[in-house]
Formats: C-alpha cells, sequence, structure tokens
C-alpha cells in the first residue's frame, strides 16, 4: 500500500527467491478472502475488475462468463491478481508516518483457461465446496450449458508476492513525545446473521457449517 | 463482478449518461472505505497496487511515495481505480447461481499530479481529517521534506461507473423448490477496540471520534 508510511512493511520474495514460509504467508492471505481484483490491460487502458477467486495447491482460480471483457483471449494478456486485507488504520504524530494495516498479495502471469473436463468440473466444485463444505453435492447439478458458459482461468503461484503491514506507528524518535494520542484502529470482516430466501421450504433447514465461514 | 450469475446486476451508467442520484451512490460506495487498487500498465505488465483514496466533490485522490513505481510519470499513463465492498456469499440452488453481494466503482482516466503548495496542503488534511475528523490540527506539523517526499494524485470522477449487487439468489424458477437450503451469508466490516501506541504519555486520552469511524 503506497501510504505516506512506508518504512516498517514486510515484502515477501518472489517464489523464486523464497522458503516455504513466504509461500505459506501467500496462501493465508489469499484464503483469508473470496474477494481479488484483476487487472488487465485492454490496450493501453488498465481495467480493474473485482471477482471471486479460490486457491488450490500452489494455483490461483477464477471464473467469469463468457462474454465478459476479461476473458477476450485470456491465454494472450497478462494479468495481475491482487488480494488485500485492510486490517486497521495507523494513527501516527504526524501526518507523514500515518499509515494502513494491511496484508495483500499480487500474483502476475498469462492466464491458462481450463479446457479439460474432468478438471473444470473439479475445481469449480472446490469454488462451491469453499464456500460451504460439502455443498457442491447438494445442489440441483450443472447443466450442460452452465458449464459450457462457464470459463475458469488459472495463474500459478511462481510469479507471486506479499506485503504485510502490522503494528502501532513507526514515528520518528523525536516526535514520540508529541502530545497527541497515536495508535490503531483496527478493522475486521464479520460475517451475519444468514438471511434464508423467502422460496425456501419450511422444512429446508441452515447448514450447520454455515457459521462457521470465516472471512479476513 | 464476475461471478457465475450476472444477471440481477445494476450497473450505473458513466458520468456522460447519468442523472445525480448515480453520481450519489458512486460517492457513497468511494467514501465507505479507504482502501482501492490502482490499476495501471507497466509497458504490457498491469500492475494492481492497493492504497488509500479519499473524495473531495467530484474527484478522487491518493498518494504515493515519489519513488514508488505508480508514480512514474503519472500523468502519462492511463489507470483504473476499482473500490468494491464485499457485502455477502450469495448460496443459490445451482452452482451457476452462486454469486456475491457487492458494491462496487471503477473510474478510468489519465492521473493528474497535484502540484500547487496550497491545494496539495488542503487535500492532504482531507486525507487525516477524513480518517479522523480535526485530526490534522493536532498533529507535529508537516516538514518541507515529508511535503516533498509525497506525491498527490487525482481524477475527475467524469469517466466512472458503479455496480451493485443485493438481495438473495436469482434462481431460475424450475429450481425454487429444489430441496436445499438458499440464502445470503451477509458480510460486514467492523471497528474493533482502539490500540493506543506504547509510547503514549499517560495523559494522553483516546479521541472521543475515534469510535465514530465508519466502514464498509
Amino acid at each position: 500500500m503506497s501510504t505516506l508510511e512506508i518504512t516498517s512493511l514486510t515484502k515477501i520474495k518472489r517464489a523464486q527467491q523464497r522458503g516455504s514460509y513466504d509461500l505459506q504467508a501467500i496462501y493465508e492471505i489469499l484464503d483469508a478472502t473470496p474477494l481479488c481484483h484483476v487487472g488487465y490491460a485492454a490496450e493501453q487502458q488498465p481495467i480493474v475488475t473485482p471477482t471471486i477467486h479460490w486457491r488450490r495447491g500452489d494455483r490461483i482460480f477464477w471464473h467469469g462468463s463468457r462474454i465478459s471483457r476479461t476473458m477476450v483471449a485470456p491465454e494472450l494478456q497478462p494479468v495481475c491478481i491482487t488480494v488485500t486485507h485492510l486490517d486497521g488504520l495507523v494513527l501516527a504524530r504526524s501526518a507523514f508516518h500515518h499509515s494502513a494495516n494491511y496484508r495483500s498479495v499480487m500474483v502476475f502471469g498469462r492466464p491458462e483457461l481450463v479446457t479439460d473436463r474432468d478438471e473444470k468440473t473439479a475445481v469449480l466444485t472446490l469454488l462451491i465446496d469453499k464456500m460451504l463444505p460439502g455443498r457442491w453435492d447438494t445442489l440441483r447439478p450443472m447443466t450442460e450449458k452452465e458449464f459450457a458458459a462457464t470459463s475458469v482461468l488459472s495463474l500459478p503461484l511462481t510469479e507471486a508476492s506479499a506485503k504485510i503491514r502490522t503494528g502501532g506507528p513507526s514515528d520518528l524518535e523525536s516526535d514520540l513525545d508529541f502530545p497527541v494520542w497515536a495508535g490503531v484502529l483496527p478493522l475486521t470482516t464479520m460475517t451475519g446473521s444468514p438471511e434464508p430466501c423467502s422460496h425456501n421450504s419450511l422444512d429446508q433447514i441452515q447448514p450447520p457449517n454455515l457459521t462457521g465461514y470465516k472471512v479476513g
């Protein structure tokens, strides 16, 4: 995050230079939210689209409608996928050292379209089951038309990096006794009470694991 | 969000075609979080960077260190700034109609560097005071060096659009009595208890308006 204050960042190196510890941090940041931002360039104009992503091993997946702009010749277009958790506002004693606590991953590469039928079924199953374990098998099965209308893209996590900022303000030593309150206002994402569809039949009970969904 | 399900989106048109109601929706989405994702293209490679943004009237602002990659000749590079709130997971009766509730704004254009001294001071003051009203005046004043080291960029909201999805699943009529629970799992961002810096003096009281900060 290019905030005014950049001194206390932990930058996790790209895959070529990093150990399993760094890769684990990348996995954890990716897994902690389904929201990502996919950036690609349509000629000279960058376009950043929010979408849902999911991970299996050392690959990240996302999907879209066949007609969506992000899906035009995806193999040809390099993308950048960024996942960010805003964890807090950092209030320092000077404007310059105000900052934000966050965890962020950037993944670079040329997307690959998942074309193999079994593989595509497997990763779509995983998408649904990451929202709610076991859900795929309880759903009305996917039709051929729906299957064909859904494009799944993936990238390996070989060109990925993470940045993490945690902790309090990084004020100058000489500012520490400046008479203003300094500290962190933490931000977290919470799940609310599930809202059942009005068409659910009366005997349709809420899945017990729905309240176990975690984000952030 | 290019989710499997795109039928129930509200797409708010770009400024040229829209009324004040739509612009108001764009303002509200932008103002509800300081986090944005800035996309730009470094030659052919898109780069999506999380950063802090803020708004004044019909302009969006963001900033960065002079040495940051996003700051290289910013006037020359078209960008896309995207702000997204993930408001819930939408669990439908078929995999295809699973979706997410969200509010998102995309802003396009070539950034302008804020160079006028008074204007730059005014918008940096606004950044700090949006975090906590009145805070700028309580801080150790900005030095010349800090002021010079901070770049502020802006874009007008003329090329901006919003997308909003709300409500329950948009299942096919024929799926409505399929025997599975359907509904929405809402997600919200909450502030936690402020964490004071360990260097605060004992008589340094927490700003009373800190708990009033809202996000989401």
